[in-house]
């Protein structure tokens, strides 16, 4: 389906469901899918960092991609992160996700590589040439370690090579930079990626969110961009608020034993089990899983949001 | 053929020469291992930093590994790259690389997620379990932006998991914890992979280097290697200089215009380009190519060395 | 003057006037004060990064506080930086700033040494022992590579040894966990340092904000400030987005000639002196000075926002 | 005196005893430095990061640098850190430290405020016209966050703006390049800031070493001195290796507990503490101190080495 333009509302970036032996569960994934659409999301984003993509191989990335365009069957949009090194890797992503029938590829800036403003721009402007759907910028310092500048996203916006950006820089005033530039250019998707934020950075006109949470719960996503659409600033922020408190579910896993990603999604995919969506919460390889007693700790969070 | 342990001498991380279009240039590959052959060194790294890994795609990696591996024939051993973001991705590529004749793999701690100490055991420990060949651990945190704790490596070099450490890291206090830890681990390789600090490394017992100034004048690091195993240090030490010289010619490249990855590998290809070794001096895409004026200076680097 | 508890609204950080000698001027410091009380500001804050208390004597940091209290007169508060590397040094400055009559202090993470939570919390802990008026932490990693962790400045909040934050992390959602916590303890001052976010901070709950534009500018960030109180988001919007465009001035400083400080400070001096507040627009050593051309270029940002 | 040209050999960086109040320890400090005479040190260097400069007021700062002055009574070159955030504020140091009677100053790159190449050349420059002693450069990335170019070094150098260099970056690729390009600089000092790697400084041609570790082992430090100066590298690296092991006491505080610094200073000090020669163990605030067990295991890294 072609890609609406822009992109708005909420965009779950899908979590992949995996199997004790760690291969993409199908069926849960099918769940999952079901649960977002169920909870009134407005499209899909598989293959993000959420999705686990860095540890996902190239065949596990053609199932989910394949599993979830075939599930959604045309509800809703679906797109595919095309995440690799340099550009001819993420190239053969890109056709990868495309043949299995994403309307969209999201692309971050060279990584593993030093990298350079022109060199990014020249990464951005070979995909979009060979892409046979819009590229949206991915920008995500915090995993490739460089902040794509608002001057280049909108001049490659303006150009036509960017159809849209997620915002996971955590920078609010520099994506509002985009987001007010991009005005002049209708059709350009401004999506921040923060689960913390949403009703900022709606109040300040993005266009959507992308919030790995949204998986635990992606009924309160859609109400809190309701609310902020409708003007209801005060119930925004209450849902807003309530959401952050949930999020604090990502600090359950310790921190002597695992990293902030490990403990993420480790949190997420035990939710989504204790919610009974998916049927196992294993994390890929090498994350850390959560013990019982920090699993635990997810079920407090998930039912003091009455989501238990 | 099986890796000495330890490997020792001059490694150099191989060039992928490229064809106008991007396509490995295997006529050119094979002058090149010549080259690097008829020089003296004492192995052979594919599918490093300074092969471009981060811009070949799996049918690249592969071919380069079968090229090199057939076109050496057993007369040196050849390590090679598994350069990917986590452990099943990895994986897959030590699958590939061996099943192509690799005699070890050359990996990096996870990159693009946030890892943790332990997530990066665990990853090492995995790839060992199911690699067919040694593990060489790659020390890069302008890559992977991970520095691998010395303790950690010498835990995992003492349990069996890796077989070395190609350290790149730039830190010698730390790659002198390791080598000297590791003197009680006979057959564990500390490769330092500085172009610059050859001399330094061998001098506190390093077994051997990988720099990849190393593909443009072969012969000068293999002297420098034999005169500082033979205890001539002024010699060592002159060769080294004259070395460091040579290796201005990263900085031709107009940091304005291109970042230091583009700069450094378009110098090595321009030299082996002047020096008629390979055909073409394309780098991959998205690096910016040197101009002509830049390439005039690469060779000036080479007029002064005696190498044109 | 005590404190009000919480401190609201508009508290720019308030800019040090210097004569071509670099000597405090005086006589511009008062006009520049007399600027920001017409302007309807709510407080003031001197030796603050914006007040280029990184180059001041302490000669001059003293000279600084007695000017601007004595020259308020009580008529607004005065917080004061009291910006040093560690406790005892800190500690003078506290001693310094308070006998010049300053109503609170304003104290960064230690700098220069690694630091650690546990040491930032000691640090924090004693100077709120030491000093007579309230602690307001200070919270500015680009400045000392620390960030403030919410927990601790909540923790430190709770036991009274915090009297507010000014936040200039540029994490709005770590500010908003701090805001959203402090609402169990009345009095903590919550405080954006954002020239760009100030309605996003006001909108989750910050009582004001400290920005250094409120110099060139003081009656827009009032007028934001209002606006935002009064509920009116599209006007306080679109006031917003005029100062983001205002701040614009801060890139017409050559990046190639100048770091991002030369180019801020010098930007917010030259719109000083363009708009006939202060006589001098030089800023302290070794900070490079705007070139006219660069200087007509602030001029035309301030033609553009309808100030000169 | 005059500052010998180039400084050679050995120069401790003088811890500064405190009480157990944190005042000055005057006669503790006289010791240290009869105890680092005794040693052979070939000259003094107060006020450094090792001397906790960061931690002193400018009172304690005048009182350790004219203790020092004093009682070395011009047998040894006495170097002093004029350490601070800018020109201005260092220009005072420099001042008070010369009128102490520093035979050179030693300077960092502007911190706290965002910095570029031109403004570093600035800083040096200037403070050089108004030094009536020589002025080393003193480049510590980890305590202030920029590098010091080594082309700007050597510009500055070749200027005679810059007399030395202590070099406690780490990078040795770096530091070679001072080193090599300063030959041509008769007179200018080279020093490495590094108490691991002082065998391969040396060898690579530096004029002598600057390191922490030397307030503990000063003998240690000037025979690895005399042995890489006679070319006995065997046993100089015999010498490095066991000074190696014994800065392994840097790691006996809790990670957990404290940071880097606070580690490190405390090892120091407890060791000259355990070794007689100071009177208590205590560091500056903010800094945690060693727990007695922590201690405790100081005592072992000195039993280890012989040293009590």
């Amino acid at each position: 389906m072609t890609l609406p333009a822009p992109l708005t509302g909420v965009v779950p970036p899908v979590c992949t469901p995996l199997t004790a032996d760690r291969e993409v569960d199908v069926p849960s994934l099918c769940r999952l899918v079901d649960h977002l659409v169920a909870g009134g999301v407005d499209s899909l984003f598989v293959l993000g960092s959420t999705s686990e993509v860095a540890h996902l191989t190239d065949r596990q990335r053609r199932l989910v991609t394949e599993t979830v365009v075939s599930h959604v069957a045309g509800r809703l949009p679906v797109l595919a992160g095309a995440i690799d090194m340099t550009t001819p890797r993420v190239l053969e992503h890109v056709e990868a996700v495309t043949a299995a029938g994403a309307d969209a590829v999201v692309v971050t800036a060279p990584f593993y590589t030093r990298t350079h403003p022109a060199e990014i721009a020249r990464h951005y402007r070979l995909i979009a040439a060979r892409s046979p759907v819009p590229v949206v910028a991915y920008d995500i310092p915090v995993a490739v370690h460089t902040k794509l500048p608002a001057q280049l996203v909108l001049e490659l916006a303006d150009e036509g090579v960017l159809a849209g950006l997620k915002d996971s820089s955590g920078d609010l005033a520099g994506f509002r930079e985009i987001v007010t530039g991009a005005r002049s250019l209708p059709g350009f998707s401004t999506l921040t990626g923060s689960e913390l934020t949403v009703d900022a950075a709606l109040a300040l006109g993005a266009d959507g969110a992308v919030p790995g949470l949204a998986n635990v719960d992606p009924d309160a996503y859609v109400r809190l961009d309701r609310l902020c659409r409708s003007g209801d600033l005060e119930r925004a922020r209450a849902e807003q608020e309530r959401l952050c408190a949930l999020f604090g579910m990502v600090t359950v896993g310790d921190p002597a034993r695992m990293g902030g990603a490990s403990a993420a999604l480790g949190a997420f995919k035990a939710a989504l089990h204790l919610r009974g969506v998916i049927a196992c919460p294993a994390t890929a390889e090498p994350q850390v899983p959560l013990s019982a007693e920090e699993t635990e700790r997810v079920a407090k969070y998930l039912a003091g949001a009455g989501l238990l």
